[in-house]
């Protein structure tokens, strides 16, 4: 039980990595294979993450491709790129010769254009040479792009006890069975087994008796996200994907899905936090730049807009000056109620919760933000009191605080619904987009309110 | 194929949920039977979340338990709630019966405290009470409180043909089979094997010879997003739960992993945008305002707090008013960057991505803010330019905005760190607490500077 224990408590160390790094100098290479051997590709990929390339390089090229295409696989992206870069186009096929072909056309995307086709000529097993140009031709949102070809199909007019001699043949080249499809002479998909029911069926039955033909599916060209959803909504663990005849292409499996709803998921909370690309905070500061600056820009120029804005109403200055001191606070309000509406509408979009009438929604938000802004503009005025502020002042900040949070609830409410609606995606505009432009449109109001009602 | 393409491409009508309200109306149950036959439950809880309550209690009880308790397991949980409020312990009891543990246990979880011992009693079934009962007692965040008894396990004596035959009267109440577990005389769990290997093993072959002893655990203590982690990052689909002694006690599925992960994914999304407790767009105002009212009063002080200092630099209006007319850029500034940084962090942590000594992460971070700061004040400056203001003080402004970004990076990237150090979540400090520091830290900040720059 010593080696089961060690591989779920993985803890990647400073020694192990040390240990590697002097037996990869040493070439001690029966030492080191000894060594990773005892490691889950997994785990042998995070220890690679850390080493320098021309390390890395040495073990990948050290361990056997059934090992290393699984660990090449779950490398991180640009690490993968160095090693790639240093391997011959005669090893990289070799790599992909053992992958699955989902993994296998998604390594040889990743590559520069120019080493691609060569790859592609030098594998050796010419079905799996051109299941791998099948899947590198569909575009990577859609099933198409997240689909393997491995899978198990049976003919209905098969007979139990053929079909297990043939899954026999067939699930050698399927890591997980899940599902076994039927599907009738043409390929077209009518039915699906699980191999529970294969076991618990008597041998002589035919396929097309035990079959079940409420077959979930989708098809090629489908969204890889709506596809996701399918799957977590009815709780599949594998999805057939089918062209428009119903002709079986391919299969999605569970885990699969499960990375693409990891990265959508830390693509909108990047999006939200103002992070314009996918960037993890060990990259290099130049990556971390470009993903950053474009927001902070923007919300540089949301802010030179307020400035503007306020040069605007500097007479202002000298008859109620208190009013500057609010300026932070009103477009921090703005701000912070126009990311909250707009991440519950965001959330909700993407959940398909968002139901009812525009009209309701409009008088939910008025609602809500009035509820809000009363609670908070009570406590200015209490703020007011304690300073010794001007009462009419106090009054002023307060109600025109609340107008604008209930602008600013409106703009967080109905920019993602109406970005939606044109098909871009919402999550974009929680972030940056909102803020900014509550920003401003909070300090305008804020100054022409508190004028009508000090009267300036 | 028709039934087929109407499943997954369910989509939620107006004309279909009236069309259900008639029909609860006229009290036609042949016709709502047939009608809703045609449904895979996660569409029939689609349909039950937007009717009345009366209205979908009439249709739980209408159909039988074997739908209803996959029904109400898919609804929304106020709604199940709500539900579950009109139903006698004896009809809960009845749909328990038919869920699996893990679905039993969380539904008799989410009763109200006096009525989970009465519910608990009338479930008919002995073995499945005991069972229920054992999953109650671990905590919701442990692999325990996830894990589900129903599982296919094999003594390692068996031979293959005598354990094919034992599945088939196991298998009958898993709904999925994925793993086979070997275990030995005392249920010590010491291997797995997949159903693919049992029918393509020969049926004379002893289990022990077959068996793959690398087999994945979790302890039942383990925090359920560990489990996640784990599974994802070894493509598990299922993953056996043990106890001290290594004795096998359930198995977690990959879809109970699916819906871990969405709501972390969830929750953290709306920790970053200062949504306090998990709420949906359709849920009450009420509920809404309890979840957004406290960041929004912190916001507030944090603004009340800008105001206090201000005051203190009340003399600055007559010498250089223009400063105050930089304060909520300023302020969006050291919110914007602050919350870059932190959620960079966040992400980083949960990803168990984050590496390195403190000492570079903080040297990285100073030279990450400068480039951004040094681009930034540039644009300052221009501006000053453009609008004709006096060069030291753009100057004063530009560099001290500069200032604010480095200190606002920091404090958005240690204070996580420091958070988790401690074993705080740090998802929570992405928004409010990171926000509202900054904005007071940096108009403090701000002012300072300018005045050693300017001389004031």
């Amino acid at each position: 039980m010593e080696d089961i224990q060690d591989n779920i408590q993985f803890q990647l160390t400073d020694a192990l990595i040390e240990k590697v790094e002097v037996l990869v100098e040493d070439q001690n290479d029966k030492a080191l294979k000894a060594l990773l051997n005892e490691y889950h590709y997994a785990d042998i990929a995070e220890i690679l993450d850390d080493l320098d390339i021309e390390d890395a390089v040495y073990v990948i090229k050290l361990l056997d491709s059934e090992t290393t295409s699984e660990i090449l696989m779950e490398l991180d992206e640009d690490i993968r790129e160095k090693i790639l870069g240093n391997l011959s186009t005669k090893e990289i096929a070799e790599e992909v010769e053992e992958l699955d072909t989902d993994d296998a056309a998604d390594m040889i995307a990743e590559l520069p254009e120019e080493r691609q086709a060569d790859v592609i000529s030098q594998i050796e097993d010419q079905d799996h040479r051109e299941e791998i140009k099948e899947l590198l031709a569909y575009d990577e949102d859609t099933a198409g792009g997240h689909m393997a070809k491995e899978l198990v199909k049976v003919y209905e007019t098969w007979t139990v006890a053929g079909c297990l001699r043939r899954i026999r043949g067939q699930a050698k080249d399927v890591t997980r069975v899940h599902s076994v499809y039927v599907v009738d002479k043409q390929n077209k998909l009518i039915g699906r087994l699980s191999l529970k029911d294969l076991i618990t069926s008597k041998s002589d039955q035919k396929i097309a008796d035990i079959a079940k033909d409420n077959v979930d599916w989708v098809h090629v060209n489908d969204d890889v996200e709506d596809v996701a959803k399918v799957m977590a909504k009815y709780d599949l663990e594998a999805i057939p994907v089918v062209d428009d005849n119903q002709i079986l292409l391919g299969r999605i499996t569970i885990d699969d899905i499960v990375d693409v709803l990891k990265e959508e998921a830390d693509k909108d909370y990047q999006l939200a936090a103002g992070i314009t690309q996918d960037v993890e905070a060990d990259d290099s500061v130049w990556e971390l730049t470009k993903a950053r600056l474009p927001w902070l820009v923007l919300g540089l120029f949301g802010g030179l807009g307020s400035v503007f804005i306020m040069k605007g109403f500097e007479d202002v200055m000298e008859t109620v000056p208190s009013l500057f001191f609010y300026t932070p606070l009103i477009a921090a309000m703005a701000g912070n109620v126009g990311v909250q509406s707009s991440a519950i509408i965001v959330q909700g979009i993407a959940n398909d919760n968002v139901k009812g009438s525009m009209a309701n929604r409009l008088l939910k938000e008025i609602g809500l933000s009035l509820i809000n802004g009363f609670a908070l503009a009570i406590l200015v005025i209490l703020f007011g009191l304690l300073i010794n502020q001007d009462t009419t002042e106090s009054i002023a900040i307060a109600v025109s605080m609340m107008s604008v949070i209930v602008v600013a609830a409106l703009v967080g409410t109905f920019v993602p619904i109406i970005l939606d609606k044109r098909g871009i995606d919402p999550a974009i505009a929680t972030g940056p987009f909102i803020t900014t432009s509550n920003d401003i449109l909070g300090i305008y109001l804020f100054f022409v309110l508190s004028g009508l009602i000090i009267g300036f």
